[in-house]
């Protein structure tokens, strides 16, 4: 696969890697989210904590959502991975939120940061990058907010969208992946996952992912269950954005209305985890 | 349509205009909405957010929810409209819902008020009287809600329902609106929305509208969508309301039960969006 | 029924009496839900507060979300019942947590503890704990958290999951009824509610129930509703454990995916509310 880097780029296009649901690796990775039933700890936001938790149960791993400063380290510690979303941001939430970013780094509790709207508000650009010197295992964001990590300037989306698609956002992501030294993956149309020197598309869902609130957020917490099952990364980062993927991609057959898409999104997550591994009671 | 005021008035009855989905206006409203893709910045409860964030989303519009101190100010500056919706109050969505209106006044940005549960609970009622210092835009409520906010005393509701039909609460409404220079809009089985001298009647919606949690507050939040695209609040407040009465009657066909009717909902609102405004793609 | 206490029980079984949807004693309970629609207050968490506003209106009952310091005393003096619910703590939430369980208490409201995870998190052991001091009605959890809060070592949850079955808490949950002054309700594949000398077993439901977040909290929400209606504590959470596990079976009927199931579980349980007591309008 050929991605025109556009304007963000010297080189004028770059090679990379293509996998989607039919890769028998992505399988492979859920099939380990639905054997190991990792306990994802979640601190994320009210729009979205209910959808991120039953998308997790969908495929399996059993989420918690422990936000506050005095739980936030002792539970990271123990989680099997952390997911830290910036969406709804408190100054109580801020304070659990670095708790466990450091209790995940000291305990080498694999975690995800999503930096919900980084670039559009300042005061959450810095806290972003606090949260960086914690080395986050996965930072997953839009292009914008990818950009806006990396100190790309003038790329700050509208609210929670990006202003940038994620092609856009490739240089910027790989030069946040090594100077950060985790891997970056940025969602659009196609998702990009690199760890700075390689790059992964993953091609595939639906617009009307789009549609939906806390698609983007529940794609961070599948990453982070993909991360505790699985020691590399990019490889994690991709199975996640793969099953996410193909998920939207089923439940939008016939095209249905955002209400019955959200529904059939967790019932074809489900579908997936069985499919891949099949009840053996 | 002439409205029997009851022993809230010294008149008997008030004539009205009304107003339905089938107004051409309406539409045009709503398509403002799908054209502009208004960034509605909401503060609003835990209950109801991603309930709220799927009903912007299924009109067009692009929600965020942002309700910390430090960065909503900042945000309701530079957003097409703002919701503030008193549901879980909590020292820091106060302190944001302070600097949120006040930003908002400041820049211009139109912002709604839903006073939730006022006049049950001390607390919020002095809370959302300072914040009509702040000059919203539009004030949604029920019956009792309305009825509390302008001093009218007796008619504390139930927690967050109303013990007074929408009707009763008309004279309140207009007095609120002439003295808080605003628009008014008391939600009922018959919604009324006025500027403190005109009164519009919106019939229309299902019952099974108040047996699913938010369907008002998801109201407020598109009353701020159409504020963003309109500059005439009383017309954007009725063109909401004909929009979620005529998306609740499509949702109830066939006396679904609230479960479904939820996700129908949402589906209906798409559908209504994508009629007045086909995707020209 | 008898029951196999396993290792954690001198005894080797102990015969309980055994109640489902089919008992007549548990639609005169849902019906008063019905016809009283009681006001339940509810300080719950962010993940599972939209779905658990959507069963009690589901039932009939009216909910209503205050959990701020400053309102949650006055609204817990007034409420029908309160259920306190430690899933997602903050330092605010939890004042608002003793200010409502004390004004309850001082009240006589009926009041439930939910202790979310309480085993697995030293803080929220301490916090329900404590809480117990203003007397809950009802503490429903599942087994590690009623084997925890009852001071049985060992028995700490996966995260918000339980480690031990709900037949392995029942010495425990007896225990602690007695100690407490109140019922005890221990959640699973079989429900055990006791008073510290009865014990009634709730079998039913269906494992889908835990393929979908907040059923649990659900379950405790309709429990502080049951329990507003009828004076009897262990009759309400009976009642109530019986209404969810019928629902769940009915929800469960083909097999669907998860997300279907949640939309389902609340349509069933409308049906339960409407079959017990059918609209006289």
């Amino acid at each position: 696969m050929t991605v025109d880097l556009g304007r963000t780029s010297e080189r004028t296009s770059l090679t990379v890697s293509s996998v989607t649901f039919a890769d028998p690796a992505v399988a492979v990775g859920l099939c380990a989210v639905v054997d190991g039933a990792p306990l994802v700890h979640c601190l994320t936001n009210i729009v979205v904590a209910g959808f991120t938790a039953n998308v997790l149960l969908a495929i399996g791993a059993s989420p918690a959502m422990v936000e506050n400063a005095e739980e936030s380290g002792e539970f990271a510690a123990v989680a099997s991975s952390v997911l830290i979303n910036l969406g709804t941001l408190s100054a109580e939430r801020e304070r659990a939120m670095r708790a466990a970013a450091a209790a995940a780094h000291a305990s080498g509790t694999p975690w995800v940061l999503d930096p919900v709207a980084v670039g559009a508000l300042a005061h959450r650009t810095a806290v972003a990058k606090e949260l960086l010197g914690s080395h986050p295992t996965v930072v997953r964001g839009n292009g914008s907010e990818v950009m806006s990590l990396a100190g790309v300037g003038g790329a700050a989306g509208k609210g929670v969208d990006s202003a940038a698609g994620s092609a856009d956002a490739l240089d910027a992501a790989r030069w946040l992946a090594r100077s950060a030294g985790c891997v970056v993956a940025v969602s659009g149309a196609t998702d990009f996952v690199t760890d700075g020197t390689e790059v992964v598309a993953v091609p595939g869902g639906h617009p009307l992912m789009t549609k939906v609130t806390g698609v983007g957020c529940a794609l961070g917490a599948v990453m982070a269950g993909c991360c505790a099952v699985d020691p590399r990364p990019l490889v994690a980062a991709v199975t996640a954005s793969a099953v996410l993927a193909a998920a939207g991609e089923r439940a939008s057959v016939g095209d249905p209305g955002p209400g019955t898409f959200a529904v059939r999104l967790l019932d074809a997550l489900a579908e997936l985890a069985t499919e891949v591994r099949p009840a053996r009671t």
